[in-house]
C-alpha cells in the first residue's frame, strides 16, 4: 500500500495506469469504521485497483467547531487500510485540494438538496459536491463508493454525476449498523458511555417509525432530553437528525427488516 | 468531418481514441466567424483531432431576447468546419446537455467574476463554466482554445481548469480585429450598416483609451447616441462594453499595437 501526499505524485501514477483498469474510490474523511470497511470491500470485489482518499474538507463544515473537532485516527485507518489490501491512500493536505482558497462551488438544484441536511447545514452540500468533483478530477475513478447513511449526499452526488457526464458508477452502499441499530459512524466516538446508550435507545426509537407515530417518537425522544432537528417521512424513507450533547446523528432508512448489521 | 448530434455517439467515439493521442476542443456558439477561424486554426496546428462544439448554451443568457435573438447560421458554420479540416463537429439539442434541466451551477468566487461581464450579467459566468465542464467532460479534450476577447471568461475557465485539476491545456488566442478595428463577434452580423460604421468608429475611440483620457472618450461616445456599459482600465488592461441599439458589444486589449487584424 502506498501512502500519496501530493496532487503531482498522484497524477504521475494514474498515467501508468491504463484506461481499462477498473478503479474504486472510497472517499472519506479518516476516522475509518465498518462503514467505511464494507465500502471498501465492496470496492475490492469490482475493482483492480483501491484508492481510499482521507481528507477532511474544511469547506463541507457549515460549523468550524464541528470542523475542528472532527476526530482524527490515522495510524488506525492506514493499518486498517493495509489490512482491507487498499492499494493507495489518498492523503493530501488542505493546500493541495483547495491551491487558488476555496474559490469554486458546485451548487445543485434538487429537491434533496434543500430539505433536512440541505436546509439546516447551508453551503453543505455545495461543499461536498465541490471536493467530490475534486477528487473525482485528480483520482479519476472508474467507480466511487458512498453510503447509504448519507443518503442525500449520494443522490446529489448521482445528479452531479449524471449532470456533468463523468465516466464513474456511483454505487450506494447499504447503511452498517451495531447491533443496537445506531449506524456506524466517525461522530459516535465523540459520545460518552451514558450518551451513546442514550443514542442507541435513541436510535431503536427512530426505527420504529412510521407516518402514523412520527409526532409521538419526536415526543418521546424530545423528553429525554434529545434534541430533534427533523424526523420525517420523504419518498417513503424515514429521515433523522437528532443532538445528544454536542454530536449530532443522522440516520435513514427505507424498511427496518433489511437493515445490515455488523 | 462528421457532425455528432448526441452525446452517446461522441463517447462511443471517443473511447476508440487513444489516450496518448491530442484532441483539440473549440466551443462555439455557432455564427462562426474569423475569430474562431484562428482557434481553429491554432487547435489544427496543435493537435492531432478537432472538435468544434456548436451550442448555443441557455444557461450563460441572462437576457432572454438576446438567446431567443442569437445568430444561426448552420449551413455556413459546418462547410467553413469542413474547409478548416475539423474532424468533429458536435452540435447537440438542449436537452442532450442538460438531461436534468439546469439543475447544477459552477460558482467561483475570483476578482474577475464580479466585475464588468459578471456584474452586468448576472448568472452568466455560472452558466459559461457549467456548460464548458460539460463539454470538456463530454469530449475530453487535452486542448482547448478560448479567444481573448472574452477575457474574463478565460481567466475563468482558468481557475476552474485549475481548481479542477482538469488534465486540458487551456489557449487564450489573441483577439481577430477588421481593419477597423472592430473585434469580430457573433453579434456583429446583426448590426445595421449604419450602425457597423458607428460601431467601428466607436471602437478606434475606445482603442484610443489610456487612464488619463478614459472619461472623456466615454463622454464623447455618449455624445455619439451610444450607450456605455463599462469603459475602464483593470489590470493594466482596458475593458469595453457599448451598446449600438440593441447590440451590444465588447472589447479589451492590453496594447493596440500587437493587435490582430484579418
Amino acid at each position: 500500500m502506498k501512502v500519496i501526499e501530493t496532487v503531482a505524485q498522484w497524477q504521475s501514477i494514474r498515467t501508468t495506469i491504463a484506461d481499462s483498469v477498473s478503479i474504486g474510490l472510497v472517499a472519506t474523511m479518516g476516522c475509518l469504521h465498518k462503514g467505511h470497511e464494507a465500502l471498501i470491500e465492496q470496492a475490492r470485489q469490482e475493482n483492480s485497483i483501491i484508492v481510499v482518499s482521507i481528507f477532511v474538507n474544511p469547506a463541507q463544515f457549515n460549523d468550524p467547531k464541528d470542523f475542528k473537532n472532527y476526530p482524527e485516527t490515522k495510524a488506525d485507518d492506514l493499518a486498517l487500510a493495509q489490512r482491507l489490501g487498499v492499494d493507495y491512500v489518498f492523503m493530501p493536505a488542505v493546500s493541495e485540494i483547495y491551491p487558488q482558497g476555496e474559490c469554486l462551488l458546485i451548487e445543485v438544484d434538487h429537491p434533496l438538496a434543500t430539505i433536512f441536511e440541505g436546509e439546516l447545514r447551508p453551503g453543505h452540500y455545495a461543499g461536498v459536491l465541490t471536493v467530490v468533483m475534486k477528487l473525482f478530477q485528480i483520482i479519476r475513478p472508474t467507480h466511487a463508493y458512498f453510503g447509504e447513511k448519507d443518503y442525500q449526499q449520494c443522490r446529489l452526488i448521482q445528479a452531479m454525476v449524471k449532470g456533468f457526464f463523468l465516466s464513474i458508477e456511483i454505487a450506494m452502499c447499504p447503511t452498517i449498523r451495531e447491533i443496537s441499530g445506531l449506524p456506524f459512524s466517525s461522530r459516535n466516538s465523540r459520545l460518552t458511555l451514558d450518551q451513546k446508550i442514550l443514542a442507541e435507545a435513541a436510535s431503536q426509537m427512530i426505527r420504529s417509525v412510521n407516518q402514523a407515530n412520527c409526532e409521538e417518537v419526536k415526543y418521546q425522544l424530545v423528553q429525554q432530553g434529545i434534541q430533534v432537528d427533523y424526523l420525517q417521512l420523504f419518498e417513503g424513507r424515514i429521515f433523522s437528525a437528532i443532538k445528544i450533547g454536542s454530536i449530532r446523528l443522522i440516520d435513514n432508512f427505507v424498511d427496518t427488516d433489511q437493515c445490515v448489521y455488523s
